[in-house]
């Protein structure tokens, strides 16, 4: 019987963790799979890769691994010798990219890099999916890529804003007045689009993409200085990017009965397993002249 | 006759520079204004603020600055006395958040702050604002506020992306799996932005926000690692925000003639001042299966 798949940090299992084989990942569902890098389908994403040096075309930076999905290649060469396609552990890293899951990484004695254990696997972390495309690889051949970012508890490493930086002065010249949105997604904000099946609360449509629905969860009282509102599930709710934008901007807000106010008629969709705190909605209408 | 705006650095004035009095500053159009603290306006933006400690609710944490807007406050006793409104420069400095102006700050002697000159006025460089709200002030009366980032050429000082890693290390239980949607918005997409006037090249709406209308700048080839994309005009699309997340997660690509592939189906809207590089448009394609 297949053990069920498990998501993000698992037990006393930390970072750095020595495993002598793959057997022993095996047993406390770390990693399922003997032979294969990902541990994962398409219909539930991917909660484990294993780097093992089996494709050439894998980059790791460390804190950021630009890693090559699964399919085409030659086990005795480790050559790509026909096309990669979109499906089982490939489209799970897409499903993991699209819902935001955790995957932990792990680095083989195989694997080339300056992290990469003598012996046996140790384990690297939780990283974040935050880019996928399909390329042709060194072979010539089709291969489906990712890049991982790391995104586990440990404030000593790069957070993806670091390296986000990283890049930012890497730039040729910087750009003046070069600005930023940013969206954060976190567990709890997952756990409310999926109860809405990425509908927006608004217009109750959802953005289709070729790996799943896509939606945003919007703080009703913004995080960070210095509104400072909580993650939590009174505090958010699910939108399409338009809404998102419009109601960030205060182009429409919310009632207590939760009435949209504003540019915007209408009610707020909502399912009754979610509620919101009315004084982060009294929040949201008095920093944008609602009262 | 009154000397028009002036949006950016100015000439060799560099950050750091020091003006005796405010006469100075407006001799080079620096900041226009003798009395106000906002050089800018509704129509047009704000081009340079100066702090002086006219507002009590100000906060200055060097390359983020918590900023009241104008009005309603004494001049003798730097108390406000009655509500300000979302007009004239306030409404200015939303304008100047929505199109990604720069704004140029400069802190007088009687700004309290560590940041601030013993006498007359220096330069701090050139600021974002990246937020706006109304509360109410200690005094009780409502005011205007904006939260200003720095976004000037020096890389040895704070870039939003370190504000907001600062931000990320405050928390206080840093959450597992934390994911960014980063938008950039530089220059040339705000340009572009501008040549359509904010309308989707897609479905041709556009975001209507109290400040004015919003759209997206999506880079065909993809900036950053491992893609590196170029930030010019053969290369960006005027989007809303739901053609953009499709768009960038390859929902629909863009074939040489222009036509949608994909979920979408029709043609770009193209603006004849407007064209895009093939090889970018073919490099969209690829990463994302359509050929």
């Amino acid at each position: 019987m297949r053990k069920p798949i498990i998501f993000g940090e698992i037990l006393d299992i930390g970072e750095g963790h020595w495993f002598k084989d793959r057997k022993e990942m095996m047993l406390s569902s770390f990693h399922r799979n003997w032979g294969a890098g990902i541990d994962g389908n398409a219909k539930e994403g991917v909660a484990a890769i294993v780097l093992s040096g089996g494709y050439e075309d894998d980059e790791d930076l460390g804190d950021e691994i630009i890693y090559t999905g699964a399919g085409g290649n030659d086990p005795n060469t480790r050559k790509q010798i026909k096309d990669q396609t979109w499906d089982k552990g490939n489209a799970g890293l897409r499903l993991s990219m699209d819902q935001g899951l955790p995957v932990r990484v792990i680095r083989g004695y195989s694997h080339k890099s300056e992290f990469s254990p003598a012996t046996g696997y140790t384990y690297a972390g939780l990283y974040s999916v935050v880019d996928s495309w399909e390329e042709n690889g060194k072979s010539g051949f089709k291969i489906c890529r990712f890049r991982l970012e790391y995104c586990g508890k440990n404030k000593e490493r790069n957070l993806p804003e670091t390296l986000e930086l990283r890049y930012s002065k890497r730039e040729k010249q910087r750009k003046e007045g070069t600005i930023l949105r940013i969206i954060r997604d976190t567990k709890i904000v997952r756990d409310i689009k999926k109860l809405y099946n990425y509908e927006c609360q608004v217009c109750r449509h959802t953005i289709n993409t070729r790996s799943g629905r896509y939606a945003e969860g919007a703080h009703v009282k913004p995080l960070g200085n210095p509104h400072d509102g909580d993650d939590s599930i009174d505090n958010i709710i699910c939108l399409c990017p338009n809404h998102h934008v419009m109601f960030d901007k205060g182009s429409f807000s919310i009632n207590d009965n939760l009435e949209l106010i504003g540019i915007l008629e209408g009610k707020l969709f909502f399912h009754k397993q979610h509620y919101l705190n009315k004084s982060n909605l009294e929040y949201h209408r008095k920093s944008h002249g609602y009262n």
